[in-house]
């Protein structure tokens, strides 16, 4: 399965790691070993094949009976689809002001789904109820985009969860204003490692009416789902997605990667990793005198305050992102492949930047 | 690289192959290959890695200095992606009626991309000056979606070919309108096979100014380009392609898939396999009394004419689609992996059937 | 009412008309001295005002029990509304090449709409159940837009009109394959005036779903309206017009126009003296040798094919359009105000260019 | 021009009149006068009569040379044809949070135009630089819809005012990143009473790009229109104006209006009326003991706070609208036609209600 490393038509380095984004590892072994399994003969295109076929039993058992899978590319495309599957061509979303769908997506759900985004300011990613209220009115009102779902985030933005309860006290309190709720999971599976419970437990059980479940991040090349718990949405999705262009033609190849990450653990093992790696950092970091935590360290992610030019002299030995540069945030990601020694090397020159 | 075929995790028989689709075929083996290669350590996300970077120098030994290769996930997110990249808003594209574009995408040009798309009915899937004329008028006609980019496919949807001159001509003939050239050369390489030409004479040097260049027929697993040639285009490209959702994260995946293909001869390699089966294919039918091939046979496409029910018994025993039911037309593709024992047992069952 | 002909703030000469456009001509004096009668006082906005509900009851009397109005500014408003109101996300409409919805309006419905228009040629620019069948297929087909509606126009673009049992039999094929029929209805009461039929018996008891109902080619200043005979669509409309950018603030002035037109015999008397003007030019044009006819003259257009020449010599004595003037065809547009010295005057002039 | 009061046809009372909005007014008398002088006869439909030729030469004389008038149906058309003419399809809009674009529109900028709004809130609807440079940013990452133009409104949706000063400022401060600024007019010449300035120093002066011009809260029945300053936008206007479907057929009587507006002094007189009843209003209920003022009052809008039970009293003798209705805020309009009797009786009913 492994080229020799010293092959000439490799152009990096497999051994340098950062913490810029969990999007800049590759893929698990495990993965890449599962495409070689589904590769070689014909298999039907466009969702028709074994593969894609075997990959909804596995979600059934991870998201009960009702769920069914719709394999597409990439996360913002599984959002697009899964919240236009949800809502009428009047409809409008609510979601936190940091949510990924309002900020780093271009504006595909205001231009591909025609959706209006309403947003909430939140202290730390999450919505509440309260929060919801405050763009949850105004029905009947023709001039104001109709709220018809709520987006969540588990894992937020922020590296924040959602405890189960808190979930069911959203959709409940959605639900009873006719909404419904859409879950973006692209770290779903780091949410459930931390949380140690089912990813059902956090979706269906909790009400969740649709969801966008996370395979790149959690260790594939490339791969997500919009998976549907809420029937009615379900007659809609082959059309949905074939025009928002996530349909893939040789779409064995997506399901495989999404059944090596949930036929047995890895799911859990790779998202169970990266947030070790992230508490281990955390504290590290916790260790380090003028260096600030700003939110709860829960999934896979670390965000700090300190001062802007140790930031800059570090990111010349790891790459990593500024979250809010005049705020002097950064945001330091653990993968999947992130090691202990990434992450004690990493705080020792933390600390080294630091005390210059 | 191969896992031992009794695996059993594996869901599918990879000895069964038939003429349905080329996108029926798995991926070639040099391209997991180049997969397992691109894996490991930290690469930039969303294309600022090494191995995109390197992609850039060989689309520009195929395209010319001026081109550039924005990768993307598949075949409708390309042609939808370069048709906003040469349009404005009020721009229609004209293509032929038979286009996959206007057929086959489920409306994508027109929901994400707000094309018009100003159709001709064609003989063969190949627009001529005379047939872009039918629609090429109106430009100060603010009721009239203004043609703005003529689009080709090459090969068209019916396994047909333009020459170079053709293309030529067309192109001029576009310009001389003040519209730009589209080429949707998702089966590129089966034409420049087919004329023995490298893909630059076929597009650059015809006058082309943007082109959707295929990898996932020509045996990735998935993965596209736009290629941009009319450097205008260029600065939008990024952008464009986002709100599209059409942007990998893990951007190194797709890049390397189409440097398997493109790096030595492995695009020609398979194309011209594919090719050579299809004249296969299509001197075993001609020998069949009562089937007919209904057009030129220029590609991995062979569009047959034959009674309803020797179809429907010959599917049963190898995949293949009706093209039109009603007048009995159906298509025959040969793909990268299709063997010359497949064409010989089809046009064997073929005969058989004919014979019932 | 009448302002003196010579008042300096009167930019145009009140005396000269063409025939050029039913969209040429002002409006009918009891439209503007219903707007006197409407205006003074508060009344609410956005169609909660006395006039928009005294518009349901004439609306009620005219298209049935079930109808219900929605007043809109334009034609091209009323299409893309009403289309959007019988059509899913993924939705596509059957209809005429030639149809208003897909030459004339910029591509509005796509854009705007995000609908796919599956066209085919016609040749009288009227739809059959055989030519719906050529594209009315693969509702189960993911790559195609679903075709989920078939509409008409009545009277056609080419000025010919459908019989109540034609309307009948494409209402019924269309329902037979689950598809709704929306009728374009701009210039319905000239098709009325003509069959000698209430507008009902064209649109509710021929099984129309939805139609475009004309005010402006009828004798308003501006104003239409989608009236929605299938309930189901109902619930949908107040949103859709908002966001299509639709809905008038002072309705009052649209409302009370389409209650001039409609609450005694206004509409039927200015279409049929239209109609009626049309079939005197007919009938003066049949007489002059060398100027053919191209379709039947059944509402208030002529479209004639005569030497190239002539039309340019006419067209700098009276308006007029060339509609495709590669082919030397023009149409000649009758109006409500129209006169017999009108035609007489023209008829008169054609003979005079043609014996040049 | 009017018709006797006593007119079996007229379904309102001409006399009854409230606080609820400028847009439950109807026409001035002028308008309508207007309309007549302007009907009879043919004109060329879409713009190319004499009545929009002749708004030109107005346009000009009021907002500058460069200054061309795209008549539209309604404000919300004017805005989103405006915005797209000043944005790429990955464009971006900063407003402010309370701007109608964003509460009161339905979604058509996201929807029709494709537009992401980056809102921030402001304390009286008014943006600052500061306020501006909270979302300006990120020009270079695909990832985020770009900033591409800033949206003013003067008057702003709370009744508050720029400066000629202030706008220049915004101007500058958005020019200087690339930005055009578009002004949302709808109330411009209520800006324009109070500030006491020509509309040319508050918007092409000041540096304003482009701006909808309202027309119908300033005393006509309908119609607004789009004036761009900035010239390279101007070559788009008419395309973006039909595919929006805001051309309307007999533009005359749109143009005329506005004329009617524009031509005299007019539209300061209807606006400078309605200013000095809202601050006749202001004052007397700044005289009302429990009742707080919550903006500036500058144009002919007044904010107020006061117990809802008194405001549901009182909105039972005279018509307005809750504005936070769990803050108890109300918002009070005045119209060219508000008389000062109504303003005196309306406060006299909310010192009575309040005294209750």
């Amino acid at each position: 399965m492994n080229p020799p490393k010293t092959d000439a038509r490799r152009h990096h380095d497999p051994e340098v790691r950062g913490f810029a984004s969990d999007n800049y590892a590759g893929a698990h072994p495990e993965v890449l070993a599962a495409l070689a399994l589904a590769n070689g003969g014909h298999q039907v295109a466009y969702g028709e094949d074994e593969y894609t076929d075997h990959l909804q039993g596995l979600v059934r058992s991870h998201f009960g009976p009702t769920a069914e899978a719709f394999p597409v590319f990439n996360g913002t495309g599984a959002n697009v689809v899964a919240l236009q599957a949800v809502t009428d061509r009047w409809g409008a979303v609510i979601c936190a002001e940091s949510a990924h769908i309002n900020v780093d997506e271009c504006g595909a759900p205001e231009r591909v789904g025609g959706l209006k985004l309403l947003t909430v300011p939140t202290p730390d990613g999450k919505l509440t109820p309260e929060l919801i209220d405050r763009q949850a009115y105004g029905w009947d009102d023709e001039h104001r985009a109709m709220p018809q779902v709520v987006s969540l985030a588990q894992a937020t933005e922020l590296g924040t969860l959602y405890t189960p309860d808190e979930i069911r006290t959203l959709c409940e309190h959605a639900h009873a204003h006719g909404m419904k709720v859409h879950l973006d999971g692209s770290r779903l599976a780091n949410a459930a490692a931390t949380l140690n419970v089912p990813m059902r437990t956090l979706t269906n059980a909790a009400g969740v009416d649709i969801l966008s479940l996370g395979g790149t991040k959690n260790g594939a090349l490339f791969g997500e789902a919009v998976v549907v718990i809420d029937q009615d949405a379900v007659s809609h999705m082959k059309h949905l997605r074939k025009l928002s262009m996530q349909l893939a033609s040789k779409m064995r190849f997506v399901s495989v990667q999404l059944e090596a990450l949930l036929a047995r653990d890895l799911w859990l093992r790779n998202a169970r990793h990266a947030n070790e790696m992230a508490q281990r950092l955390a504290e590290g970091v916790r260790a380090v005198h003028g260096v600030e935590i700003l939110y709860p360290v829960q999934a896979n992610a670390v965000f700090a305050r300190l001062p802007h030019d140790v930031s800059e002299r570090l990111q010349k030995r790891f790459r990593f992102y500024f979250w809010d540069e005049a705020a002097g945030d950064v945001r330091w990601m653990c993968a999947f492949d992130t090691t202990e020694e990434d992450v004690d090397a990493f705080v020792a020159a933390l600390k080294e930047e630091m005390a210059r």
